[in-house]
């Protein structure tokens, strides 16, 4: 195969808003819209790559920043592409975390490129698939029934309902599992005081016995209180995902939790290891390769946690196709994927852009994709639609702590908050 | 591309043998043929990868096994390669870095047939060149003048000479920079009492100022020597090599070593990441795709490395091009790469087995090659020279403290020995 025509000609950013449900979490609820950027990389050939990111006005300016600084470097250079944009974002970017977002994006837009050209799979890139069908969990969430009028819009229902108690996270389990199959849930917590999310936890372990559960209140607890809760739920969760903050703060849990601590918060980026393992704040990592520097690094990533004896699950955000066929195809490569992982992809996708027919839930699975690249492809037509819905929105970034204090002025973000 | 013809059909595995030098170290001197394997993995449409192994009957039977166990398995699905033979090779090998010798090669002649088949270089495959060029250290021996007259054989010499003491080790470090233009040193110690290596250190440092030295003594010192050769070497060394076994050993004169302590002896296999990440052991890493896994797996290791504040250097045995090669496009693909590498390429490349043309030592560097896979392509009269002299050698396996005994009857290789 030639090599001339793999330089990168441009990178298209693509904003884009899809609809999202009224999910609740420690920091507010969910607006009714949420964004994402969708990435074209065009290689001289006319291939075409496609990446998935957060999205928002940051997002975008660092994208755009992202998309000069790679013109005229070879799609195969994946590692010097991460430099030329981590270089251009340092400046301005402190955060390598923060940098980790804009780099990843571009690298499964390489990789998917890369596939394209080669004619194979992302996963034979990372050493091929390891299993043919990736296991996520159901992403349970607690939930208002609608959306509230507010702005003269007139309130916006969904067909999951509301979810506040118990009773509503044990029915949302089990449309979960009835549309989807999925064998394992996660509760999104940090909502109500504990107590009610203990029984929120025990109501499941009640309905499935045997499917392992999670709880994941996104800091909002102190040590104590999230001490307690990991004694309430010893025996009943597979793991209990970042009940507080820090990396300290967490080792202060893990000294006497009965339970594996997992987190996707206090370790995100690759200077956080070192002192996670010196302090053993975490025996669970949730990776995400949207922002650990894209589907490579996240296999190194793993390899870390099999050396330090970490297990490994997967993070999620609100997310479309072309992220979840990434998410996919990089966990059927990791010999070491020791948990389901997690989507929001049964929140969001109705409002799908790569085209129908490659990516499905079927027993709380998806198959990996075997088409020449990630597998997928953009549904043009949707994609339009989605960016004007960003256009219109006017929305610059996501603010779940300001749309709750519009519904509940009172509210207060702060945490930890029990 | 069709993914048809990408399953692997055979494995042949040749064991050769080539001439070395009477080099000298901790545990006695090389013997006059060293041995090795050389792959070559054939797919279903006729392409081959190449790969290269340490030899003798043990290695030789390993492969054997690994040969069929990886028949009929995709050369894109390396990871799941890898475990076969592990797999296979578990009941009998209980040691992973041990198996990790058997993997490896095996790993990277699928990756230089994944290169043919793609018509990529092999550094494509692991994120693309961060450097065109890999630097190299020369690599300095105390040795004998010739192979001594044994066996009704008559004494073998070589266009290198004796080098016994600081004089004939200067002399030889010129002749290396004259010969590749190497501006880095090393010295294999181990040899003489401390204080004459030290001597040979010092007489190098007069004679190459401000050009990086390193001195591996193999082991061969007790902690309180090793200390005081770090104190008297602070200033004059890059890194000091394996003073001393074991991690723990190593971790006692880390503690108030002036100098970082590097090792490709006590940090040999993912578990031991750990444990010497615990204690501190080691500030510098001399991997070696040849027993880490291959060369994904060492990209894998540089991550983890990096993460911990560990830097990376490169190890070497006894080799011929093909492991040449492959050195060459991992080291070429990672960005840590914080030293040059070690090689004994120039003390074995007479009795090379792929065609000229491609990997020359200049500047002390080694070009990247850039043709599909490794890039380099196997003489096959030179291969069979090379089988030939194996099986006349009747040899079964390396043994420098037996070679060295023959020569001196009273040699004790037990170490410490100072
Ligand atoms: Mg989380
Ligand atoms: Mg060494």
């Amino acid at each position: 195969m030639s090599t001339t025509g793999t330089k990168i000609r441009e990178l298209i950013v693509t904003p884009i808003a899809f609809r999202d449900p009224p999910l609740l979490n420690s920091g507010g609820v969910h607006e009714p819209l949420a964004l994402r950027c969708v990435l074209q990389l065009r290689l001289e050939d006319g291939t075409v790559g496609l990446g998935e990111s957060p999205g928002g006005a940051v997002r975008v300016e660092r994208l755009a920043a992202a998309a000069r600084a790679v013109v005229g470097l070879d799609v195969f250079d994946t590692t010097a592409v991460a430099a030329a944009i981590d270089a251009v974002l340092l400046p301005t970017v402190p955060s390598s975390h923060e940098r980790g977002w804009t780099t990843s994006a571009v690298e499964v837009a390489c990789l998917d490129a890369q596939g394209k050209l080669l004619g194979r799979p992302v996963s034979d890139l990372l050493g091929g698939r390891v299993r043919d069908r990736v296991p996520f969990a159901a992403y349970l969430f607690y939930k208002w029934g609608e959306h509230p009028a507010l702005d003269g819009r007139e309130a916006v229902g969904d067909d999951w309902g509301e979810a506040l108690d118990p009773a509503g996270i044990v029915a949302q389990a089990r449309l979960m599992q009835e549309r989807y199959g999925f064998r394992s849930f996660k509760l999104k917590g940090g909502v109500f005081p504990p107590d009610e999310e203990i029984a929120a936890i025990r109501a499941l372990a009640e309905a499935f016995p045997g499917q392992p559960l999670r709880l994941d209140p996104n800091t909002a607890w102190t040590v104590p209180t999230s001490r307690y809760v990991a004694r309430e739920l010893d025996g009943v969760l597979e793991y209990l995902e970042d009940p507080t903050a820090t990396i300290a703060g967490m080792a202060e849990v893990a000294k006497d939790s009965p339970l594996p601590l997992a987190t996707n918060m206090c370790v995100i980026a690759w200077e956080h290891l070192r002192p996670a393992v010196e302090q053993n704040a975490v025996q669970v990592l949730l990776t995400d390769h949207h922002y650990w520097g894209g589907l490579r690094r996240t296999r190194e990533l793993a390899a870390v946690c099999e050396a330090f004896g970490i297990t490994l699950s997967m993070h999620s955000n609100s997310h479309l196709g072309i992220s979840l066929a990434a998410m996919t195809h990089v966990a059927a490569a990791i010999p070491n994927l020791d948990h389901s992982c997690d989507t929001h992809y049964p929140w969001n996708s109705a409002d799908e852009i790569v085209r129908p027919g490659v990516l499905e839930l079927r027993d709380g699975e998806v198959a990996v994709p075997t088409g020449p690249g990630l597998g997928v492809e953009l549904d043009h037509d949707a994609l339009d639609r989605l960016h004007r819905l960003y256009l219109e929105s006017g929305m610059r970034g996501r603010d779940d702590s300001g749309y709750m204090r519009r519904v509940r002025p009172d509210y207060d973000p702060r945490l930890p908050r029990w």
